[in-house]
Parts: C-alpha cells; structure tokens; sequence
C-alpha cells in the first residue's frame, strides 16, 4: 500500500482515455468523450485502487471516501441543476463497475439510484409523468435488490409482477398503468422488507454507499474469478465504480436508447451497425422484451439526430483510430453518449478493419499488424460453426481445445472403423474418432475423420499433438465423457450416443454438441493478404512449418511457410504399408534380417523425401531422425497380454500360443516403466545405428534425385534428444559418413547440415559444446519445447492433465507451459543456450519446433531471446507470422524509451 | 603436438619420483631409486610423450629416436662395463612398459634382450654357464615371440618344451642340461620361422626397436583398453619404456629374485612381508613353477643381504612415506632393486598403515586421511569374501554392483516364499532373492534375503536403491541370467541353478558363485575410529544418513552420523501392517472413507516417528512427505488383467470377476504414462491434500510426545518435487497451519522447518524464488539428485540400463551419472541454485540427499559448491565423512597454490 492518500475521486473531466489502470475501461472512456466535447451526462469515478484498498481494509470502504464522494456528487448536482435525494428537480444516477479489461462476470449496472418516496413525487411533479416515475422506481427498486441486497431478479419478476399481471388479465408490460406501476413498487418494497428483516434503504447517499460497496464485492465474485481465470486477467486489478447522473430514454416517445458499432463487427465492413428502441431503458434492449430496430432507421425517423450521431461515430473512431462500440440515450430528442470502447469483433472483420483503416490514413501498417490476434487469424483459417447456429445452444459436453476449426461427422469408436468409413481411402462418409485417448495404432484412423475427440489427454496428447499435425480438428480431455467401447457408445450426463450419431465439435473452443450444425468456410480475404505482407515486411523471425508429409507441406506454403523446421520421420513409419516391415526390423533376431528389412524402408523414405524435398523447393528442411522409442511401433503390450492369457487358459491352440508369446516376450524386453526418458532419440541411433544411417542415406538420395530435376535442396539433419556432446560427435560421425559416402558414390554434391535438437534440459546446459565446431559442431539447433518442457517441469504431458488442470484452476501456474513458454524456467534455459551457442558459434542457425512455435507469446519471446525462426503446424503459420511481426514492433518500441 | 623437440629419453639419473606423467610410474621410481643411491641396475625411459609420438604418427616411432636410444645404451653399457650385441660381456637389458597408472592389461617385460648367437656365445665364455645361457635365451626367444611377434607363450611351453621333457622322460625343469636348452632354443627358433616366414630377429637394436614398438602397441590392446574403462583412466596418457640392464637372479645358487612389500598389504602389520626365489628369474616366482619361500627365511640364509634388504626398505619407505611394493634381484651375492611403488593394499590394511604412519611421525594426519579411499572403507564396512576363496574361482556371471557386501544363501524366485524362509520374521534361512526386477511388491521379501539378484535394472533401479538402503548386498542388472520363474530355476551360461541351491554374491564387485563361499566380517578396529576422528575434525561438510526406520538410524548414527537427511515416510506405507489402509485410502470413493483410513494411518505414521527422533535424540531429521505416485501402493496392473481376462473365459466366478474388473479399472485410472514425471510428490499434495496434512500432524504429534520425554527433536518437513514456487508456497501455507494447530492443541512449542527438494530443473533455476523468505521461503535445500540426475539428462532410471552400458564402454559417458554427480549438467544447476538461493537466504540449510551423498567425487563436489551437509545410506556415512576431510584437505591445497 504505498501512499494512497492520493485521489480517489476523478469527475469526468479530470480524467482521459489513457487512466484505464486507475479508472477503469468505461470510467476513462466516459472521461476521454467528456473531454473531447461530446454529449456525456456528467458523473465521476471512484477507482480502482480504492477497490484495493477495500479488500486491504477487511472488505471496509476508506474512512473518507463518501465525503470525496460527496463533493463529487456537488459538481455533478450542479452541472445537472438537479439535487441528489432533492424534492425539487431530484438528481438520479446510475451506477457502474468498469475495470481496466471488460469484465461480463462483475455486476454491471443499477439504474435510477437515488429513489425514494420523496424524489418519486419531486419527479412526478417535474414530469408528470407518473406512470415513467413508478416504472423507472419499481426497476431501480429490483436491481439494486438483485445486485445490493441478493435477492433473486426473477422472484420480482415471475413471483410478483407475473402475478399481479395475470390477476389483471394483463398480457404486456404497455398495459401496466401508473398505478399499477405504484402498486408493483409498494410490493416489491414489501417483498424486501419480508426476505431481508429491514426496510430497504431510502436514503439515497446510503443506497449510493451500498452500490458502491457492492460493486466492489462483485469484483470476487464466482463468476469474475472463473472469467479472469479464462481470459487471463490478474486478480490484483480492482474494478472503478462510475457513478453518472440519469438520463432517460424511456422519457417518453421522443426518447430512447440503444447500442452501435462504428463498423460491422461481424464482418468489418464499414457500415454503421447496431439498433435502438424508442422510449426504453438500454436493460430492455439487452432483455430482448421489446424488439429494436436496426439503427439505420434512425435516419428516416430522425434524419438531424442520425446525423448527429453519425458525426459523433466518425468524431470517436478518429479519436481513437479504432472501431468503437458505443451506447447512447436519447431524452426528449437530445443525443446523450453513455459509453465507447473497442468494439469486439469476429477475425474476418478484425482483418478488413485493420487493413482499411490503413487505407482510410487513420493507422499505419504496423499498428494495423498489432491489431490482429492470433485468435483472430485461427478463426479465418478454420472452418467454424456458424455463430448464428449457436445461439441458444448448449454443449453436450466441454473439453479442452486442443486442434482448432469445428468438424460434422458420425461417431466412430475405433480406428478401423473410421478408416473404412472415413475419408482418405475409406468410404468417403464424414467420421469423428471418438476414443479414451488415442495412440500411434489410431492414426490412420485419425486421418480418415473429420475430427477426433477423447476423453482423456491434454493439448499435448497423443491425440492432439497429432491431430494438429494433420490439421484436424481436436477436442480433448473431455472429462465426464463415459466410453463403452463393447456397447459403441458414448455417455454424458445422462445423454448416450451410439456409433453413427451425428456430433459437432469446435476444435476452436472445446464445444461438442449433439446433431449437424451448419459451419461456415475459412475467408482467406485479400485483406488477409495484404495483412501477412505487411507482417511479412516487418517481421525479423522467420517462420517454418512442421510438416512430415508433401500434404502438410504444400498447405504450409501457401500458408507462408518458409521452410520445414520440424519433419518427423516416424510418422511415415506408421503408414499402414510401412508397419509390417518397421516391426519386423524392430524384431528381428539377426543381423541379416534387420538389414534386410531396413533395405525395404530405404527406397520408401527416399520416395517421402523426395515428395517433401519437391514440393519445398528450395526452402529449407529439417528432418529429425527417427526419435521414439521402438516398442511405440509394436502391437500393444496389454492387448498381447490379453490374448496370450485367453489362450492359455482356453489351451486349444498351442501354435498360436507360442506365436503370441513370443510376440509379448519381445514387447514385454522392450518395454520401459518411463518411454519418454527411455531408449529413444540419439540414444537409439548409438545402440541400433541401423536405422538412422539408412535414413540419412534416404535423405542424401532423395536430396541427389531432386537436384538431378534441378531443384534446390536444402536438407538439415536433425538428431534428437541430445543430451552430452559426446552423443552428438558419435552420431554424426557415424551419419556424416554415410552421407559423404552418398555424395561419392552419385557424384552430386548437397548443401546439408547436422544439428541437434535442444530438448533434453542438459542440453542447454552445454550448449556451448554442442554448439562449438570444434566440439559438438552442431550447425544449428531447433529447440524441442514440448519435451524441454516436459523435462524441466517434470511434466509428463501424457499424464499432466490430472494435475494441470487443478494447478491452472488454483493459478499455480499462470499459464499452461505446454501452451506458451515457461520465461522462467524453460526460458531461462532457452535463453542460456542461446548465448552460450552464440558465443563459440556466432552464425548458429537457432529455431524452435515445439508446439510452442504456433502461440503468440512463445513466439515474441523466441524473437526477443534472438531466434532465427520458429516453426509451427501448417494452420498456425500466418498466426505465426503475424506475432513475429508484432514482437518486432513491440521491440522497436521499447527501443523507443 | 607441441614442440615434441623436447627430450624423448631419460637416463634413470636424470628422471626423478615426480616424473610419473612423462615416465610413467616404473620409470619415475627407477630414476628416483637411482638418485637416492640405491643398487638399480642402469637404464632409460623412452617417455610417454614419445608414445602419444607413435599413435598421432599413424604407428610410427619418430624419426631419431633410435638415435637417441643407442646414445643412452652407450651410457648403460659404460656403467655396466659391457656391449650391446658385444662378442666380449655382451649388455643385456630388460624391456618393461610403464604408465602413469599401474596397467596390469599391458605388455609387462621381456628379458634378457640382446641375445643372439653372439652374445650367447660371449657370455658363455664369461660365465662359464651355459645351461644358464640357454635357459635364459630360450626365456627371451619365448617372450619376444610373445608379445613382439604375437606368437603364444603356450605353443612354445606346451608343444615343444612339454613335447621335448616328455620325450626325454624328463619330469621337471631343473633335469634340463645345457645341451638341452640349447636344442630347445634351436627348436624355439625353428619354430618362429615356421609362423612367421621369416627369422627371428637377431640384431640387438632391431630386437629392442620391435620391443619398444610392441610396448607401444599394448597401450592400446583390448585388455588395457577395458581396464582403463574400468578404472576411470584417460586414453592419452600414453605408455613410457623402461629399458634396463639384466642383472640375473638365476646367474647360480648365489643368485635369487624377490617380492616384497614393506609392510603386510592384506592387515597393515608393519612387517616385512613378501617371498623370493634362489636362482630364478622373476617370471618363475610368478608362473609359481617353483615355490617361493618368505622373505624371513633370508635372515637366516644369508643376514648381510637380509639387514641391507631391510635398510633399502626402510629408506625407501622413508622416502616416499609410504609402504611400498618392491622387486629385487641378487647377482651373485650382490642385492639390485629393481621396482620400487605404492603397494596395492586391502582396506583394512589402508587404515592401519596410514594411522600407524602418524604414529611413526612418517605422515601428517592430513596425509593419513588422504590415504585411504572410499572402497578402503567399504571393504571394512561389509562382510566379504575370503580372499583366499576365491583363487582361481570363476564367477557364474557378473552383474552390476550395486549394493556392497558379500551374502551367501539359498536362491529363491519371488518375494513370498523369501519372506516365508527368510530372516526377520520368516523361518530365519539364509535366502538370496533372484528376480528380473523387483519393485515394492518385492519389499518384504528384499528384507527377509541376504542378499537380491536381479537380471535387469541399474545402480539406481528398485532393487539398487532399496537394498542400499537397508544395506543388503546386491547385484543387478546380471545380463544373460535367465529366469525361468514357473519352473523356479534361473540358467546362465547352460549352467541352470534351481530353488534352494546355495550362490554366494559380491555386492561389491558384482559377482555371483556357485556354492557357498566363506565370509570374512567387517572389521571396525580402533584404527578405523582414529582416522575417522581425524577425518571429523578436518571435514567442514555435515554428514547425516537417508534413513526410513529406527533400525538404519541407529546404525548410522553409531556410524557417525549427525542427522537424518532423507526420511522418506512413503516406505512406511509398504509394510504388511498398511498397505491395506493406504489401499483402502487411496480406493476410497468418498471422503468419509478415505478419512477414515488417514485416521487410522495417523497414530501408525506418528508411532514410526516417535521411534526415529529417539534415536536420533537433538539431531535433526529431514522428513519427505509422500513422493511416489499412488499407482505404486495398487496391485500390478498386468497381474489383474491376466485375472480379469482368466475370469472372463472361465466365466464361473462373476462375483470375483465384477471385483477384480472394478479394481482394474481403479488401477487402470491411475496408471500412468511415465510415472516418473506424473501424479507424485507435492502435485499429489495438491490434489489430495489429505495425505500430506494427515503425515504433517503426524510429524508434529510425534515431535511433541518425544519432546515430552525430555528428547530434543528437530524435525525438518521437506516438500518433494517442487518446480514452481506457487507449489511451495501452496502446500507449504496448508501444512504449516496444521503444524501450527498441532503445537496450539499440545500446547510444546516444536522448532520445526519447511524446505524444498530440489530434484526438477526447474527448482534449481528459479531457487531464488523458492528460498526468498518474501515468495518460497523454504528454510532448507536438499538436492534430490537421483530425480535431478533423471531429468536433467532425461534417463528414467528404470531404463537407462538399454543405453546406459553401451554409453560407458563407447565412453559417451565419462561415469555413470546416477553414481557421481554430471558436475557438467546436473552440477551446474547444483551450482546455479546454490548461489542464488544464497542471495537471497544467505543462511538456508543445503545438502544433498540422492545415491551420490555416498560417492566420494560426488561429496567432494558437494563440498566445493559450498553446501552444508551430504546424506547417504548408513553404510556410506564413514566414506562420507572421510571424502568430506579430503575436499577440505584438497581445497586447502588449491588455496595454498
């Protein structure tokens, strides 16, 4: 608490747009119209730090903020010609929370504070308009109930004005007289002083007190801790309270209010957009009682008034050079402005508004590229569900979201299935996978749908890790969600769904719903492009794709990929034709058979490099060596198990028997307690070289074919899971042979480099001797995040979710480090590396390829810690592309100060 | 290659003992002996320098360096009054290798080099013995042939010489007449020619060129290669040459050879202890030909010789304030050294010679402790094996050593049946439990064996660090051992041994055989005692032991140490008694339940602490909270399939089949797919808070009761796996409420502690944040460096066995990581963490409670980068406290410099 014996008051008018910190979003809004002359009805803030400081205090308000508040409350008395709690001209207010970021799960307004006995009449006498008076106290009377004192909106609502209505025999509100309006408040009224013990309060400075305080209270409420949980906003911010003098747009026919946005927020178009609702308070609006009209009619019904407000809207988007979401009132004909901020808006429209508003002159190109998120690409670039479909609709069921764009399909329970129903060789019908957690034997099965969705695993599962590989939509870890794999359904809550019922899913979101919704396609605008060429153009960080197939590669291309950072050779070694062989190497007894079964794999490789080499024209490529361990390759262990015991035990076929144990006695000597710290990576290319030495000759042949059509290649050998230079010097010794050999024996000579992978947290730790060419000589490194995460967490990210997911709830950590880096920990690994490297190798090529290379944040921070590139899934790549952008502009600026 | 124009050949006055790089051991303490005035025979050391020549010149000895060979014999052969090669008192002279380090995998010696047709002739005529000459010609023929010509020793022993005896009728050498020899030595010759196509060499300096080049050669042959690895020497030391002037121990009846050592090398007695020959040369003592009679028969055979023998000794020891080892020849009645070094002695003979030493004022008590090594120490620690057993014993196969001590005892298959024959509870057998591996099942049998035997696993596998932990012999990771655990035999090498036969094992070096072979008990003397107090009162380093029960605490504190550093509760858990409760607990399906367990957990958890600050009585005693993921406690998953799947296709028991299919899918829900890195440790903290609050109160009750009883106690609760130090923080906060309600219900205010592990990469890098007394405040560090070791490298522990072999004999390794602290990796983050801990809390606590507490090049380490204390096993508390006193002697002596 350092010296708050600052203010704690802002009229208006002592504010501006840039105080968000102190007074809140609407709070300095309000101030900043007030300031550039627009109609504001005057009030004042009471900020954030005050919020602090209550929750400091025991939940006690500062010994002297009423009387702050008080003297406020004067200049606003005046301005207004009206008195706060007066028989004379009484002065209403509303009252609002605004914190720095809008918050939908604080309490949001009370209107018409400040009734009572006294003002009712003193207004009614001013008006004449008693039924306007009763109307307008019998809301206040409800919401500050609702929001001050707890009791529920809809028990006034459906206990007693329903009652009284259908007693009358009334079917609307519009029926309801002036009197029935008095009777409706003298009821409530009663009902309060019934469910609270106390009359409710008539004092308007306590009632002010009471908001005020509750508005505070609303800031640790259920709901605001869950939202600033999911949107990452900290705890220690506070919200504003905004006290503001009434206006009424429910004044009469000549009054009204409503809600716009400068632009189409849906599709950026630069239109005027929003509606309005004469003679009605904005909580009608929002209630959806009465149906507004679009805003456009304003012009025909008000031609002086439109263009006032059309004026006013181009007055606040050059102000400030943004598309503004506005709220107005209208009294007696009088155009008053309630709010503005940035308008919320769909990816499409966030695109066209940035890059029109260059056009228009009000942005440059760079602020434009900082005005797109990567969310907002994610949205363009997947097929979504339509917005309009979902109103209303509640998921089945909510996971976690883990490969974005939304997928129709039937259900499916296993892989086999969806590969003969699927697509890619199937039937062609449209399937999503639906499994506990999927597995390397589930790929092909994964590939055939439109969508997978498990109930187990995190947003570095098998299921999604792969899943966004491929592109596919994902949905993950839906807890809640009972597989029965015999009966081929699956249950939630109570709903059951059998194999061949039609789903939906958001891969975006996390969202499953029940049925076909309608999606709509990715727009890659020309706005779009013109958006990435100006990204492009300002960006340092290159960006490359993890592609392990000619598909990925071609789409990562067009995405703006600039070369491969991440091909995984094991993939291709799951392919159904390719299987068989990769087993029978893994088990083969002999040498001979081993050779012979790694001599079958080599022209496959070749023909995948080739295709990958072909299509990246030019364009570097990264090709890890084969990195799991080998057991991954084999039948399951369990399902062996299984069998082998049902055989002994039915005992009517030894032959088979023998075969099946053998089988589990190969799969149970290559089973490891830990597979991800076991024999993988490097450490098989020392124990069984074989395979990698046939991979590089793959690589190195493929590499001499493609140059003989005259295409540039630009191979990059990775090795993995290095973790002691020694690891290093071995293998490549050994690889740097065969590939020498290939280049004499074809006489073509290839631009290849070694690197390794930094993964292993040891890596990073001697860095410097892998990277020094007279030690580790490694060319360049990729570092691997997911498993350099895994390890310096100690995370398994295969089993995480159990605790993860607590830990995120409980903000034991602030973010998922499987999401965005860990700066800290994992960072300051990267980080170390990074200089070290430098130091004995200054021209060290240094990129990521963890999942990380696809998130805003992580991709800043690669820029900052001076990365090359980083290399991401083909779908993230202009997301990627965008954030290197802005981290060049973000650092540009710093550079500034 | 830098200058190698520096001096390639000494003559023995001008090397001295310090020379031990450039001349190798052999060398430096010929120079050093010829220097002191005594009788060595002249000669030259060819440097190891010239050897490092030889390899980096592709195999070739460098131009010149005969040049400055025969200057050297020109030298030898003045002093000697003789001629190389001459016709008249021809110079023969000795070929002997000679490293640095003593290399028995090395060419030793060839004699008598300089024999020809010539010479033989000439020292004939000198002699006037020709049986002497031809004996000795036929000797070098054999030899040179051997290790110049790469022809066996045997061929020449059993096909010709054998051949000739037994055609001869001859029985025994001594039959031999000149005229024989000298036949033999035609037929030896005869016999080259014949191999090699070509004739044996007969110049001098060609012979002696060969030999040099033949020393070279065995610096790198598999034997010397494999000891290096074995004992940790570098491959660039390179070899020197010794090339020395014969003198003839077999020259008649006044002539005889010896060893001797200066004091008894198996007990430490200061006597004369050794056994010599009468006209023989050295290579008859060791092909035990003849048998050697003890040294003390030489008083009485000829007391001049005997008084100048022990002069020399004692000037040597002296000299080199050291019991050395020593070669010696008597040429007709006149007494020439020919080896002088540090002999090679049994612990217990360490200890006594270095305490009698500072008796004797030879040594400081600094020296004293610097004289004996860890294994010194264990050898006294640990029964073992009667040297005198195991002669020409061969093991049935050797493992992996990994828990020190001999055991002897029946062989028994599974835990059950060792629990039911063995001790501590069982019918008291002596058992050795042999298994693949083991894993907590296993526990209660590991406890009631002599020793385990396992067929898998490492140093640190289940069966390592259990048994080390209650200091039961082990070896594992006995590849080749098959076991055949329905049938209850194991086969080895087509040997099968079956339940109930008798093995013996060596803990210490890994060997296991057949039979029962005789112990011998560790021996604590009084020396032993003395040098440890010395060793205290040097040693800046705190010792304490990783102790789970009163019984380990008790031995380590009668074995010095001053705390406990590792209690880990979770052993607790396994015992017969509780692990049904903690099942039920961990099954529970509603919190009711689960309490109930934990409060029946309680008084059992405070009971087994009550017992452990007894004994520790004032000393501190770091307690782990649970660390091990709860699937541990549960039945194997694998053995309740095979069940389930059983009682599916017997389908008669659907009663036991719906129980045994709930459990598996209990077992099922908690599986994981790497443990290691899953639900364990403070993350389970977190998610069942009720474990770790339940073993908190039992601490802090425990604490109470004893103190009660007038005992001091100091519990230290430590919080496993932290990586973020919201974790700390979390767990730290809920506990010490529960500490703090203990001590407010009894009303016995307790000095207790909270710390941290420091086992994830994480920890170590954001250490300041955890010991920040304003964020973490963990009051103490304890460097778990098993798990730091895992993830730093990422080697699982349970797995690493696959690469970790190939990885030391490719010498991709320099050591086991899991055995000596990676000072590179993992002792980097030791070090990051201890410095910026120390900034932030310059008073924290820091040990170290992994496997390497107990290496000495680990706590040496632990030493250097300033940490306060180590904690090892309790039989590893002595090396601790010794190797500590060795760091602060060495960094006394680095501060010196």
């Amino acid at each position: 608490m350092t010296a708050v014996a600052t203010k704690r008051v802002y009229l208006f008018h002592e504010g501006n747009a840039k105080m968000r910190d102190l007074l809140g979003g609407k709070g300095a809004n309000l101030a900043e119209m007030t300031n550039i002359g627009l109609p504001v009805p005057p009030g004042f803030t009471i900020t954030t730090e005050v919020c602090n400081e209550y929750y400091a205090n025991g939940q006690k308000l500062p010994a002297g903020l009423m009387d702050d508040v008080r003297a406020a409350m004067k200049f606003v008395e005046e301005k207004m010609g009206r008195t706060f709690g007066g028989s004379y001209r009484p002065l209403l207010v509303s009252v609002r929370s605004g914190a720095k970021f809008s918050m939908p799960g604080m309490m949001d307004t009370i209107l018409n504070l400040g009734l009572n006995e006294t003002t009712a009449k003193a207004l009614i006498e001013e008006t004449n308009n008693p039924r306007f008076v009763y109307d307008a106290y019998r809301r206040f009377i409800m919401m500050f109930s609702d929001v001050v004192l707890g009791l529920s909106k809809h028990d006034f609502d459906n206990k007693i004005l329903q009652a009284y209505k259908e007693q009358k025999g009334y079917k609307s509100d519009l029926e309801m007289s002036a009197e029935d309006w008095k009777l409706i408040s003298e009821k409530f009224l009663e009902y309060v002083r019934e469910k609270t013990g106390r009359d409710f309060p008539t004092d308007p400075y306590e009632q002010l007190e009471l908001a005020i305080e509750a508005v505070f209270k609303s800031w640790n409420n259920e709901r605001a801790i869950v939202y600033r949980r999911t949107e990452k906003i900290p705890d220690n911010l506070g919200t504003a309270v905004n006290v503001q003098a009434m206006v009424f747009g429910n004044a009469g026919d000549d009054s009204g209010t409503g809600v716009a946005f400068t632009r189409d927020p849906s599709t950026g178009e630069k239109v005027m957009f929003g509606e309005y609702l004469m003679n009605a308070q904005g909580e009608d609006v929002v209630a959806g009682v009465r149906t507004p009209v679009p805003i456009s009619e304003l012009q025909s019904q008000n031609p002086e008034l439109y263009r006032q407000f059309v004026e006013i809207c181009n007055i606040l988007e050059r102000h400030y050079r943004d598309m503004q979401d506005l709220e107005f009132t209208i009294e007696h004909g009088r155009l008053f402005m309630l709010q503005c901020r940035s308008g919320k808006r769909t990816g499409p429209a966030a695109v066209k508004i940035a890059v029109d508003m260059v056009h228009e002159g009000l942005i440059t190109k760079e602020e434009a590229v900082t005005r797109v998120t990567g969310s907002h690409l994610d949205q363009l670039l997947h097929p979504r569900i339509d917005p309009k479909a979902l109103e209303g609709k509640k998921p089945l069921i909510t996971g976690i979201p883990a490969s974005p764009g939304a997928a129709v399909g039937k259900v499916v329970f296993d892989a086999d299935t969806a590969a003969k129903l699927g697509v890619h060789g199937g039937a062609g019908e449209k399937v999503i996978l639906v499994r506990d957690e999927t597995n390397p034997d589930d790929v092909h099965g994964m590939l055939a749908s439109q969508g997978v969705l498990t109930a187990r695993g995190g947003k570095t599962s098998h299921a999604a890790v792969v899943a966004r590989g491929f592109g596919i939509p994902c949905v993950v870890g839906a807890e809640g969600l009972k597989i029965d794999e015999e009966a081929k359904t699956f249950t939630v809550n109570g709903t059951t769904v059998h194999e061949g019922d039609v789903i939906t899913l958001d891969g975006s979101t996390g969202a499953v719903y029940l049925g076909a919704l309608p999606l709509i396609a990715p727009e890659v605008s020309g706005a779009f492009a013109e958006l990435m060429s100006w990204a492009d153009s300002i960006r340092k960080l290159r960006v490359r794709t993890n592609a392990d197939n000619p598909r990925d590669a071609r789409q990562a291309v067009e995405l703006g990929a600039e070369g491969i950072g991440l091909c995984r050779t094991e993939h291709m070694f799951f392919e159904q034709d390719r299987l068989p062989i990769v087993q029978e190497m893994i088990l083969a007894q002999d040498e001979a058979v081993r050779q012979n079964a790694l001599d079958r794999l080599l022209p496959i490789q070749q023909k995948d490099f080739e295709e990958i080499f072909e299509v990246m024209a030019g364009k570097p490529v990264t090709i890890r060596l084969i990195d799991p361990p080998l057991h991954e390759f084999l039948p399951s262990h369990d399902e062996l198990l299984a069998q082998v015991v049902e055989l002994r035990v039915r005992g009517d076929n030894p032959q088979e028997l023998a075969e099946k144990e053998k089988l589990l006695r190969a799969v149970e000597g290559m089973r490891e307690a830990n597979p991800m710290m076991g024999l993988r990576g490097c450490r098989l290319s020392i124990v069984f070289p074989g395979i990698v030495e046939m991979q590089t000759r793959a690589i190195l042949q493929a590499a001499v074919a493609v140059k003989k059509r005259g295409i540039d290649v630009y191979p990059e050998i990775m090795i993995p899971l290095v973790g002691h230079v020694n690891e290093l010097k071995t293998v490549r010794a050994n690889l740097e042979r065969v590939a020498k050999k290939v280049i004499e024996e074809t006489g073509v000579a290839i631009d290849y480099k070694f690197g390794t992978m930094i993964e292993i947290p040891r890596a990073a730790l001697v860095a410097d001797q892998l990277a020094d060419p007279q030690n580790g000589n490694a060319e360049f490194f990729s570092f691997g995040t997911n498993d350099l995460t895994q390890m310096t967490f100690g995370f398994s990210r295969d089993d995480a979710g159990k605790f993860l997911v607590p830990y995120l709830e409980q903000k034991i950590l602030p973010t998922d480090p499987f999401e965005t880096i860990d700066q800290e920990g994992v960072g300051k690994l990267m980080r170390m590396a990074t200089e070290s490297a430098k130091r004995v190798r200054p021209d060290i090529k240094l990129g990521i390829c963890g999942e990380h290379g696809g998130d805003p944040d992580s991709v800043k921070f690669c820029h900052r810690i001076g990365l090359d590139y980083v290399s991401c899934s083909p779908f993230r790549v202009p997301i990627a592309r965008l954030a290197a952008a802005q981290a060049a502009i973000e650092n540009a600026a710093e550079g500034d100060k």
